[in-house]
């Protein structure tokens, strides 16, 4: 495991996968609650909200007032995503760190599906968005290529493909002379297996050895550790989860089948293989039961309900252990 | 991952796990019901029941009159396990595939606190058991070493001391003319990573470098499928696992904190890495969702929830994705 990172960087996006997600309504308070005390646990990115239309997305509906009560702590980036121009120009107005991000679909049929628009129309609205962008002084950090392991419309996606995908949005950010702190690849609907990851970083880092790759992972079929860890083992430093597991499908979120990766669950493998992560587990398994607590339904984090390992770690223990 | 097996062997342990743990009364036709159609999967090993005391295990009143009532597919072990003498006494008069083994526990404290008995008084009842094995006739095919990679009484348990227990179960082996199947190594209390199967798992393989080993992992801390990953990685080829994730604490059973790796999630991955099982996923799947609604409450499994991917394989997807 000689590529191991040292430390990993972990942009937390629980709150927004789990307030446009969840059945209930949510207290704007306790929103505001979950989102500071994930500041506390030494996380440094933060995803609050999303600003869609709420009428499509009815937990989002109190976006703006969460992102201005939120007391933020010096050093973290509370984040936020918007789909469209209209949702950009409400988010502008927070207190959020909002960025812009380059976007593409590996799968055509999953982009026209998804936004009505294939690949060559969704690279001229790039350039629009991109110019709005440059207009209102937004910065532009990051790229994004979905449904990169696997599309549920065309099936197994090659690695070619998404390396394509990839030359596209850089060659882009290049003509708006922007350099690209990440570029993520997303299981967007949760086909990866530690195969697949590993064909497609593997195709990626092949042409562009020194871009800094981040996964963005769903844990569909169980698989998400486990490709987390093939990305670890390739040494990605660099991964979007959630904390508890927030997120996923709405009629099967209870069940806890296709959230994202759980952020805890991926610190704990983290630390015990000796990768820093810079979090506080035990910190961050309060705020796992806090919002457990505040959804009123078990989430599928599994460290939260089975514990740290911390309490065992005593050095009494450790000696006679030896 | 060039090390990974062709085929993976899986002692199917769902039924066993399930009967003892669930709150509920489960119906002796369902557990029958539920052992006949994992065997129809292609599984050629299937747990069924344990015979314990019934006054301890209420599950397991009725152990006997599955063991009898199930309709045997040739080809498959109908397997159990038994605690001590009495409890064999009672499971060699049934039809099932009744084996001995050889177990010890890498943490004396916790041999203590399970069995009131530490390392050397172990060995000690062990070779008395073995003693009853030959005398009846039962054949001992593997041996067992728990709490393999750490321990909530002792901590961390160091690579060597695994080796160790391995060493004196070998010894123990030999010493009544019996060559193991298989040696289990066992995260009986949910602690593994997959930096400590690399080294524990390293440290056996060093030593012994063609002893058959197999794992049997718990997915307390959500990293099961990433340890079993590692395991892979170094050509382990069988695996205890659970159908749904049943089992666990029954306690927290409900919020699937803590069973066995999920059967059909393992099968999963290693068929989505072109690792054989022989085992029908979707049929699976099937016996996966059949208990979630016999016991009526959601289980911790994955890919019974998100599916499988069969039905977006079909030759015009694979085509339009090349």
């Amino acid at each position: 495991m000689s590529d191991l990172p040292k430390r990993i960087r972990i942009h937390e996006e629980g709150p927004r996968e789990g307030f446009q997600i969840e059945p209930g309504p949510i207290a704007t308070e306790d929103k505001v609650r979950f989102c500071e005390a994930l500041a506390e646990t030494g996380l440094t990115e933060v995803q609050c909200v999303s600003f869609v239309d709420p009428r499509r997305v009815p937990g989002m509906a109190d976006a703006v007032d969460v992102a201005q009560a939120i007391q933020q702590k010096p050093g973290v980036h509370y984040t936020a995503i918007a789909l469209n121009l209209k949702g950009y120009e409400r988010a502008v107005q927070t207190p959020l760190h909002i960025t812009g991000g380059l976007q593409m679909s590996a799968s055509n049929t999953f982009s026209i599906h998804n936004t009505n628009k294939d690949n060559a129309e969704t690279l001229v609205e790039q350039r629009r968005q991109l110019g709005f962008f440059r207009e209102r002084g937004i910065p532009v950090d990051s790229a994004i290529v979905m449904t990169a392991f696997g599309c549920n419309f065309e099936g197994a996606i090659a690695p070619e493909t998404v390396r394509d995908c990839v030359a596209a949005l850089l060659e882009l950010a290049d003509a708006f002379g922007i350099t690209l702190e990440r570029v993520r690849l997303a299981d967007t609907v949760g086909w990866a297996s530690p195969l697949q990851v590993q064909r497609v970083v593997g195709a990626v880092r092949e042409r562009w050895p020194d871009l800094p790759l981040s996964l963005h992972l769903h844990d569909t079929r169980g698989t998400g550790l486990a490709n987390a860890l093939v990305a670890l083992q390739m040494g990605i430093a660099d991964f979007d989860s959630s904390c508890a597991g927030l997120g996923g499908c709405p009629f099967a979120g209870h069940k806890g089948a296709a959230g994202n990766i759980c952020t805890e669950d991926l610190v704990f493998m983290a630390h015990e293989m000796g990768i820093e992560t810079g979090i506080d587990l035990d910190a961050l398994i309060e705020c796992a039961r806090m919002i457990e607590t505040i959804v009123g339904h078990p989430l599928p984090g599994k460290v939260m309900h089975g514990g740290s390992l911390t309490r065992y770690r005593t050095p009494v223990a450790a000696g006679a252990a030896a």
